[in-house]
C-alpha cells in the first residue's frame, strides 16, 4: 500500500531534481515512475545510448529515498527509427500508414518494430535491472491508446494468417468454422484471406472476430517478450503495464497473467464527458465522476491480477470535449477509494504540469511554477487516511461474469445500436453497488464456489464446463438476455440459447429483438430496454410487461431476465436474493457508495451535496477513522468492521 | 397469385432437403427461389463447374412439386476470381477499391467481369434453361445494394468518357449542355474528364447528372446482358430481377421494360428505423412498418412492370439501428396487402435462419432449430384468405408522376437540406391513400387518359410533349414547387419554371426559397414547409399564410402548390378535388388503409389499437370475405365489391 | 462611396453586353468586376491567348461609363493546366490531391503553378494595365475559400521544411521551441519534419502553429507575387483581393498591408444558417441574417485596411442548408450599413442570375429571365439614400483586440469544445454594439490611444510591449480570460497567465476549466460559461457565482473576467465603463443597431417587427435624413449629428 507520483525528469533542468526528489519524500510518497517516452534521449542516434541523464535522475531518487518504476520507451520510437523502417507503422482501418509525430505509430506485427523492441528492452533491462532503486518495471505505456491495438497493415495481413493458419491448420476448418458457404466467401488457401476491412458491406463476423482475437494476442506477445528480458535481468522486479480504462480491445485477462501487478491510468472526469450518460448525470457529476467509474475498473482489473492505479487524475486534463477542476477533496477521495478497492499502490499523474506540447493543460501535483496544486495537498491527506490502515481484502460474495471474448462478439453484432456490453455490464455493476454490496468481476473461468451470487448481464459464449461450475457452486444466478447465446465461433449456438445453461435455466430463446433507446416496457421496479428474447418454457414468467411479454422467469434461486433490466427493476431482485442468502444491503442516497475490505468499511460520497450515512451503517462504538455520519461532498468516512 | 420461399439448400445438410421440401408444399407454397450466392460452390476452382448439388436441389424441389427460380450467383464472385482480377472491384467515392470479403464486389463497368458475367449466366442457362422445375429466373441479386451503382474505378472513368462521347459527339456539344464556360470548366476531349469526386468544392450538377444517368445504364446493360443469355436458353421461363425499397440510384422503370415481372424485397420494419419519420411515429409504428411503405413500393413498381415481393419479411432481421419483432399478425398482412395492390407472387425470405455469418440474426419460416417461427403460420394463415380471391387488376383513378432523372437532379441540387423527392413524393402518396383513394405511380410517358386526377408531387424536367398530354388527358392537375422547373441538363428552363406546365397553370417562379425543416406558415388545413416559389401571376393566390405568402393558386381543375404543403394542407385540396370528380372519399382512422381491386376490397389496420371500419365502407350484404367491422391491430378485413 | 456590380460577359452573348452596361449606368452604378474565373476562355490551350471578347466587354463597359475591377483567374486554372502539372494540386489532410472539376484546384506551395500565376497575371497587367476603364484589380478569387489554404501535398511538405529553416536555423532551436523532447518527438535535421497530420494522436501544437503560419504566409506571398506585376504595369490602380466571413485560415492584418483596399463578400443569410446559433434565432432572423454579422466584418477588415463589400447577397443564395429569400429591403439594409461602417464601395454579386453549372440557384440583380429580381429595386434605393451622405469617418472609443495568430492558437488547443474564438469575439463585438456603440477590431499592434476602452476578449499570446501600451494608452481594459496565457510557440508563460497584463491586472491564474455548452454559474447580469481560470490576487472578487467561485476581478478601471461572460454580464460591466468614461450608451430594442461616423447618425432593424427608436436617439431637430422614429423590419433611420 504505496503512493508513487509520474515523473518526466528530462523535462526540466537537472538543477530541479534534487528538490522534486526531496519535496516527494516529503510529501509521503515511496515511489516515481520515470523514463517511458524518452528513447529519443536514451538513443539520440541508432546505437549510441546516452545513459548519464537517467543514471542520474534514478541515482537522485535513490539518494532521496524513493524506489523507480522504469518504463520501457516502445510508446515513441524516435524519428530515425521510422525514417529507416517504413514497415513498422501501423495501418488505420482506412488503409492508411499512421505516421510519426506523437505517439504509438508503430505496428504490433511488425517484426522489424518487435526486433527494436526487444533490443531497447534488453539494453535497459542489463543497465538497470540490478539498480538497488529500479524495483518496478513498466512494459510500454497504455498498449491500444489512440485506436492502436488494431492494424490493417501488410504486416498485421501477413501474421494474421499466420496466426489462422496456426488455430486452424486446413484452409477448410477455417471455412466451416466462419460459415463460409454464405455468400460464397470460400477459400482455399490462408493467403487469400485479407483483414476484415474496406468491404463491400459488413464483412463476416467470425471473420472480424477471429482478427480481433488475434489482434489481442499480439498485443500480448509484445508485452511478454519484453517481460521475459526484463525478468531476465531483474528476477525480483515487480512486472506491470498500464492499461486504460473503458478500453477492451485486447484480452485484460490474459495481460493480467504475465504481469506481477496490473496497473491502470484512472481518469473519472474525462471519461464521464465520453460516456453514454445523460446530459443530466453528466452535469451531476461534472467534476467529481461517475460514482461507479473507479470502483468497477478497480473491480475488472483486480479480477485480471494485482492492481495499482498507476495515473490518477490529479487536476483538470487536456483531452475531454471540456475539461473541468475536480471539486476539492476529490483526488483525496479517489486515492483513498482506490486502496479500499485493494489496489497496491497509487500514483497521480504527474509531479508537475510541463508548459509544452500536447499535455501542457494536464494538471500535475505542482503548478508549472513550481507551486502545489490541488493534488498537492490531497495527496498529503489521503497519505495521512490511509496511515491509519492496513491492506485490504477482499470478500465480495457478489461476482460478475465478463469476458473479453463475449465483448467483442457483441461489438461485432450488436444487433441494435443500444447493446453496448460495456454500459450493461457497469449498470449492473452500479446496481449491486447501490445496494451497498462488494462485487468482485471476474472471468468465467475462476473458482465460483466463495460467491452467493453471480451475475450474468452479457456472456454470449458459456461452455458446458462453466454451466457445470456455476451449478456445482451452489451460487444464486441472474443471468440476462443473451446469455449462453453463442458459440466459439460467434455463430447461434445449436439448440439455442441459453445453451449450456439450460441446465439452470430450463427454457429456449427462440428469438429476439432490440428496440430503440429508451425503456420498451414496465415491469416490477422499473422497466425492460435494448433488448428483448421470446422464451419458449413450462414455467410461467415471473414478471411481465403491461403488454404481457415476458420479462423475468425464476427457476429456484436462478432468475433470467429475458428483457433487459434497467438499473431499477435489477436491484429490486438483486435485493430480494440477497436477502435470501443472508446477505446485508442498504439504501443508500443517490451518489454514496461502500467498500469494504475485511478489515474496514468505506463510503464516498460523489454527489454534489452532503449525505447522512444510512441509519445501520457506521461504526457500532460511534469512533470513525476518519469522517463522521455526515459526508460532505467528496467526503469520506471509514470505521473499523467488528 | 402465388407464394413461394428463399432457399438455400447448400446451407444445410443434404439430408434436409427432401423434408424441407414436402414442408414448403404442405404449406401452401408453390415455388422455391435458389442459387444466387452460390458462386463458389458451382466453380470452386477457375473453370471446374460441381453441379451435382445444384441438380439434385432443383430435383428435390420438382419431386415435391415446387417450381424453381434460379438465380445467377454474379453478386457474389469468389475470391478466386477477384484475386485473378483486381480491375473487376468497383472504387468507392473517396478512391479506394471495395474489396473481398462480404458480396456486391464488382463493378459495373468491369468488361472483365461482365465476361464472367455472361460465362456463369450461360452456363447455368445452359444446364437448367430446359429443366421442367426452373420456370424463373433471377439476374444476380439486390443491384445497388449497398451504395454500389455509383463506382469511381478506373474502369468506371473509361466508360464514362465513351457514354459521354456517344451522347454528346462533340466535346463542345458537352461543355454548352454542361455550362463549362462557368468557373473555367471547358474540356477540349472526351478524355479530360474525370468522374465528379474528390474536387474541391461540389462538380458541375450536370456532370454529376450524366454521371448518375451513366451508372444506371451500366446496371441495367449489366441485366441485359444475362437476361438476354437466359431467354435464348430458356425461351418461355419468367425472368426477374429483386429490387430494394428506398432505393434510386438507378431507373427501375427502365429495368422494368427488360424483365417479365420487377421483384421488390419488403422489408417495413427495417426501413422505418432508417427512415426521417420522427420517433413518435417510429415508436407507433414499430412492430408493423409505415403504413404506407409496402403499398407505395407495391404501387411504385407496378408502375415499372409486372411485380412481385421475392423478399417478405418473416421476422426480426439483423441490419437495421434496432430489429424488433413484428407484431403477431403483421407477416400475414404484409403478403395479402401484396396481392391486394396487384403482386403476381409473394415469397418469404427465408426458409430456415441460418446460425452462421452476417445474417444470422435474420428470421426465416423456420428457427435454426427447425421449429416454425411467426412466418409460418401466418403464411399459412395468408393462403387460405388468397384462396378466396382471384387476381386483382388495378383501377386507380389518382396518379402520381415520378420519374428517376427528377430524382438524381434535386438528389444533385437540393437548395436545402430538407428537400428530399422521395419524402415528398412518399408523403403525398399516404394523403392520397389516408382518404381511402387508389394510387398509380407512374412514369410521366404512360397514357394518362384513364386518371380523373393527376398529382406531381416533383417532377423537375417536364418536357412539352408530357405537358400536352396532361392537357389532353382532362385530368385534374396538383403540381408542387419546382415542377417544369429544369431542362433536361438539370439547368434552369428558359422562361422559368413551370415551363412547359405553363400551358395548364399560367404562372412564371420568379424565384424560390428554401426554410429550415418544421413548417413554414399556415395555409388552409395544414402548414406549407421546405420550399415555397414566389409567383407572378394574373390570377390571386387562392390560399395564403398568415404573411400573405402565395401558397395555392387554382386554374380551374388545376392546382399549383407554389410552397410545398404537408399532409393535411394537401389532403383537403384533393379531398375536394376528387368530390368535384365524383371519386369517393374516407374518412380514414389511423393507421388504417384501404386497397380496391375491380373485384375486392381491402382494409389494413397498421396501428397498434383496434379500429372500426367507417360508416360507408364494407360489404353491402354485411358479408366479409375475411375479417369483420372491427380490425384488431394488424388485422385484415376483405370483402366483394358490388 | 460607389456601387458596383460583378459581371461576368462571358456568360452571356455578346449582343447583350451594350444593354447591359447601359441598365448598370442607368441604376446608379459606376464599376463593374469582372473576369476573375475566365482563365479557360483568356488561354484555351498553353499559350495561344484571345483577349478579343474581353477587350470588347472592358470596352463595352467603358463606353457606358463605367470604371472596371479586373480579377486575375488564377483561382480557375484550366484543364490542360491541371493535365500537364499534377504536382500543382492541393492535397486534403486526408492526404489525397484535390482534383479538377469545380475551382481552387491549386496549391500555394506549388513553384509550377506559381510561375503560371506570375505568368497569366503578367500578360492580363500588360494587355489592361494602361486601359483607362480599368481602374481597380483584384487578385484571384476567395483564397481559403472550400478550406484550401492549407494543403498536404508533398509540395507543400518541402516548403514547409524550407519556412521552419529559415525561421529557426538550427534544428535544436526548433526542438527547444516546440518542446519536443516530450514523447521523443526530437528531429536531427529539417528534412526529417512531417505536415502534421494522419498522426496517430493529435501533433505537437507548436508545430501545427508553425505550420497554420506557414500556410498563412503562402497565401500572402502569392497574392504579393501578382499583386508587385500589377502594381509595374498598373501603377496607379487599386489593387484589391476579396476575403470572405467567418474565415480566419490566414492573416487578414498581413493581406491588408498588402492590398489599397481589402474587400470582402457579404452572406448575411447563409453564414446565420451555418452558424452555431440557437435554432430560435436563426428563425427569428432567417431572412435578415444575424443583426451583428455585416457590422463585425465591417469592423473586423476596416481593422485591417481600407475596405469594401464587393460581394453582397442580393436574394436568396445556392449554398447554405436552406436558402431562404431577404426580407424586403435587407438588401438596401446591407448596402446602406456598408458605407455607415465605412466602406469605399458595395458591389452585389451579380448583375444576372447565369441559369447553369454550380451557381444557377444564387440570385442576381436581374432574374434569369432578364427581369428585375428584389436586389435591382433595392440597390436603386440605396443609391438615393447614399446620394444624402458624404464619406463617413470611424470615431469609435471602444476597440476590442484582435489577432489570428491568437485564433489559430486557441484552435488547435480549445482545450474545450464549446471554446470558438470567433464565437467569443463577435458575442462581446455584440454586446458592446447592443448598447448602441461604435467598435474597431483592432490587431494589438495599433496606437492605442484613441480608445476609452480596450476589450480583450481572446487573445492567448500578448508580449511585454503591448501590455506597456495598452497602459501607456491610458484605456480602461476588460481582458478575458486566457488573455497573455501564452508565449509565442502558443507554449504556457512563464509565471502563468495572464503573462505580460499582470503589469495591469496584478493577479496569478494557478489553473483553468472548461465546462459543457450552456451557463457555468450566475453571476452579475447574466452567467460565465465555457471557460474559468482558478486565481490567485491579492484583491477579493468583484463578482462570484451562486458556488462562490470568483467570474469578475476590478482593479482600477481595468476588469479581468476569469470566468468568460455571456452577453448580459458583459453588457452591464461594459455599460458602467462607459458611464464612468462619459461614454453615451443606449437600451436598443433587439435587432435594432446604430452606427455613427463623423457626420451622421444611422439606425437598422435586422427584427422582424417595427421598433421605436429610443428615447435621446434621433435629431434634435426631429428631421431624419432617411426613414423615422418608427422602424418597419428591414427599416433604416439616419440623421445628421450635431
Ligand atoms: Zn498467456
Ligand atoms: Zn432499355
Ligand atoms: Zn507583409
Amino acid at each position: 500500500m504505496s503512493l508513487g507520483v509520474c515523473y518526466y525528469p528530462e523535462h526540466w533542468p537537472e538543477e530541479k531534481w534534487e528538490s522534486d526528489a526531496e519535496r516527494m519524500k516529503a510529501l509521503g510518497l515511496s515511489f516515481a515512475r520515470i523514463g517511458e517516452f524518452s528513447w529519443a534521449l536514451l538513443e539520440p542516434e541508432p546505437g549510441r545510448y546516452e545513459f548519464g541523464w537517467l543514471d542520474k535522475a534514478v541515482g537522485t531518487l535513490h539518494a532521496a529515498g524513493l524506489e523507480v518504476m522504469l518504463g520501457t520507451p516502445t510508446a515513441t520510437p524516435p524519428k530515425w527509427l521510422v525514417d529507416a523502417h517504413d514497415d513498422m507503422l501501423a495501418w488505420d482501418e482506412e488503409g492508411r500508414p499512421r505516421g510519426f509525430g506523437s505517439r504509438r505509430h508503430y505496428c504490433f506485427s511488425s517484426e522489424t518494430y518487435r526486433r527494436h523492441s526487444r533490443r531497447i528492452t534488453e539494453v535497459l533491462a542489463r543497465r538497470y535491472g540490478q539498480h538497488p532503486a529500479v524495483t518496478m518495471w513498466q512494459t510500454d505505456n497504455e498498449f491500444g491508446c489512440h485506436d492502436t491495438v488494431r492494424s490493417y497493415s501488410p504486416m498485421a495481413r501477413l501474421a494474421f494468417r499466420d496466426w489462422l493458419r496456426e488455430k486452424y491448420t486446413d484452409i477448410d476448418a477455417l471455412n466451416e468454422a466462419w460459415g463460409n458457404r454464405f455468400w460464397s466467401m470460400l477459400y482455399h488457401s490462408f493467403d487469400e484471406i485479407e483483414l476484415p476491412h474496406l468491404t463491400v458491406t459488413e464483412p463476416n463476423p467470425s471473420h472480424t472476430l477471429d482478427f480481433y482475437r488475434f489482434s489481442s494476442d499480439q498485443v500480448i506477445d509484445f508485452h511478454k517478450e519484453q517481460a521475459e528480458i526484463i525478468r531476465l535481468h531483474a528476477p525480483h522486479a515487480t512486472i506491470t503495464h498500464n492499461v486504460m480504462g473503458h478500453y477492451y480491445h485486447y484480452d485484460h485477462h490474459e495481460l493480467g497473467r504475465h504481469v506481477d501487478v496490473l496497473t491502470w491510468d484512472s481518469y473519472p472526469l474525462g471519461f464521464l464527458a465520453w460516456s453514454r450518460s445523460s446530459d443530466e448525470h453528466k452535469q451531476r457529476y461534472l467534476r467529481q465522476g461517475d460514482p461507479d467509474f473507479a470502483g468497477y475498473h478497480h473491480d475488472l482489473y483486480r479480477g485480471c491480477s494485482a492492481f495499482g492505479v498507476i495515473e490518477q487524475q490529479p487536476g483538470p486534463v487536456n483531452w475531454a470535449p471540456y475539461n473541468p477542476c475536480p471539486l476539492p477533496g476529490m483526488v483525496r477521495l479517489w486515492t483513498v477509494e482506490a486502496f479500499a478497492h485493494g489496489a497496491h499502490f497509487s500514483a497521480p499523474f504527474r509531479w508537475r504540469q510541463v508548459p509544452f506540447a500536447q499535455e501542457q493543460n494536464h494538471a500535475g501535483l505542482l503548478r508549472p511554477d513550481d507551486q502545489p496544486a490541488q493534488g498537492y495537498g490531497e495527496i498529503e491527506e489521503a497519505a495521512g487516511v490511509l496511515a491509519k490502515l492496513g491492506p485490504e481484502e477482499e470478500a465480495a460474495r457478489v461476482a460478475i461474469l465478463f469476458s473479453y471474448d463475449s465483448f467483442w462478439m457483441a461489438e461485432i453484432q450488436p444487433q441494435g445500436n443500444a447493446y453496448h456490453t460495456e454500459d450493461i455490464v457497469s449498470d449492473w455493476y452500479a446496481a449491486a453497488r447501490s445496494l451497498g454490496l462488494d462485487v468482485d468481476i471476474v472471468h468465467p473461468s475462476v473458482e465460483l464456489s466463495r460467491y452467493d451470487v453471480v451475475l450474468i448481464p452479457s456472456l454470449l459464449p458459456l461452455t458446458e464446463e462453466v454451466a457445470w461450475r456455476l451449478e456445482e457452486s451452489g451460487a444464486a444466478l441472474i443471468a440476462g438476455a443473451r446469455s449462453g447465446s453463442k458459440n466459439e465461433n460467434g455463430n447461434i449456438i445449436p439448440g439455442l440459447a441459453p445453451g449450456p445453461l439450460k441446465r439452470l435455466l430450463p427454457l429456449t430463446v427462440t428469438r429476439s429483438e432490440t428496440i430503440p433507446p429508451g425503456p420498451g416496457g414496465k415491469a416490477g421496479a422499473g422497466h425492460w430496454h435494448i433488448w428483448r428474447d421470446e422464451v419458449e418454457c413450462d414455467a410461467e414468467p415471473a414478471l411481465t410487461d403491461e403488454a404481457g411479454r415476458a420479462v423475468l422467469y425464476r427457476f429456484g434461486e436462478h432468475r433470467y431476465f429475458a428483457a433487459l433490466p434497467d438499473r431499477a427493476l435489477l436491484r429490486e431482485e438483486l435485493r430480494a436474493l440477497c436477502a435470501a442468502r443472508g446477505i446485508e444491503t442498504a439504501d443508500l442516497p443517490e451518489g454514496l457508495r461502500l467498500r469494504s475490505g475485511r478489515g474496514h468499511r468505506f463510503a464516498f460520497n460523489y454527489g454534489p451535496e452532503p449525505v447522512e450515512l444510512p441509519a445501520g451503517l457506521g461504526p457500532s462504538d460511534g469512533e470513525f477513522l476518519t469522517g463522521g455520519r455526515t459526508l460532505p461532498p467528496a467526503g469520506i468516512a471509514a470505521w473499523r468492521l467488528p
